[in-house]
């Protein structure tokens, strides 16, 4: 998935890297709309960039997937999110993706790489180990380097047996019952209610959820907040 | 070492690779003068790449070197030489860096890859595990990929993820404001308590927390039942 990448020589060369690598499903949320329509267009372009999906936003681009994983150049860890090697981070990929789950890895911006926001949506980064004096690798050399750590080996990735991970539709619904919760209940600051979102947003990801135990807490959250409602009326 | 790298672009990309993953020593063979000179030029050029050495030709680019590895898209083996696959080549290479002698990695042109002369200086040759379908890979990013692969799991996997797991006392505490606010809501069906606090039990440990995560969903559920009470109370 890639979010806002400007150069659209480096869509096609993200592309390019899934068609040598065989994945391929690409997914494109942009605010710069010529640059992928212009890679599309472009000569020699590999099928699956033709056949990408443009999304409005990272939520509708997730929407199916169950794990999505972001990558960063950073070498420090943000407090809120597991950060993993890629050597690491593509092993959990591989055993998600046994289970039969969708996953995704988002690619962002040349320039800024994924923002705060697009980070929110994920379980956990991702870093290629690079330099720490030159960590920015170029975006289709970034999305060529991680598939290729994913297809590496070859050797099945040993199936565990886990339930299915909550899709992003899930654990959408989760995060509403609980907001609705937290505004009822005064937890959330008034004005504080975006900042309040997002912490939220990543909390839930952090807790690696199945679709069952997602669907629990649904439940139990929206009984909660069914009865202060009740008692706030009487 | 590059032999007849024509595109300005992919030089400068391979020299980003290396730059990225620590490599120093970039030679280039080329008939093509201009585009080596354009891309030494370019804005933001990593220092490598102005100290790159221009060869003549392949014999005089690997005079120092114990062993060669040219680069390949092909699937079919040459008959003349030992074709392995990245993850066995790149560790041949890494074995004999470790004994102290000069490997070098040959990547062809664009259009033709390695001339059959080039390959004749070659000890053996290597292919990224490509599809077959669509085997040859962008310069650059080929690059990348191999690069990647000789220092992959080198360095000690440092930054996974190290904030500390819940306790269980920081579950137990967690457990109980949820169990209250269950009980509070009418979640918990009269009779059932003990079956309620077995399955939120097993959920909680799930979850796999962090202490800092157990400590917030304990704040929230906390406020959420405060706000029940109190609007049991009026």
């Amino acid at each position: 998935m890639l979010v806002d990448a400007r150069n659209p020589l480096n869509i096609g060369a993200a592309a390019r890297a899934m068609s040598n690598f065989g994945f391929r499903r690409l997914r494109v949320v942009n605010h710069y709309r010529l640059a992928f329509r212009e890679a599309r267009s472009a000569v020699g372009a590999p099928e699956l960039l033709r056949e990408a999906e443009e999304c409005r936003d990272v939520p509708e681009a997730i929407t199916d997937c169950s794990f999505v994983v972001g990558t960063t150049a950073a070498e420090a860890r943000r407090i809120e999110h597991p950060l993993h090697r890629l050597e690491a981070g593509a092993e959990m990929i591989r055993t998600c993706t046994a289970s039969g789950s969708h996953c995704a890895l988002l690619f962002g911006s040349e320039k800024r790489g994924l923002s705060n926001s697009d980070i929110s949506f994920c379980h956990c980064l991702m870093r290629i180990p690079t330099r720490e004096e030159h960590s920015s690798m170029n975006l289709g050399q970034a999305v060529a380097v991680c598939l290729y750590e994913l297809i590496r080996g070859d050797a099945p990735a040993a199936i565990e047996d886990t339930a299915p991970h909550a899709t992003g539709e899930e654990l959408a619904r989760m995060e509403q019952e609980l907001l609705k919760c937290l505004l009822l209940s005064g937890y959330t600051k008034p004005g504080a209610e975006a900042a309040t979102e997002e912490r939220v947003r990543k909390l839930l990801r952090r807790m690696q959820l199945s679709s069952e135990d997602a669907r629990t807490w649904t439940g139990m959250l929206a009984k909660m907040q069914l009865r202060q409602r009740k008692d706030s009326r009487t």
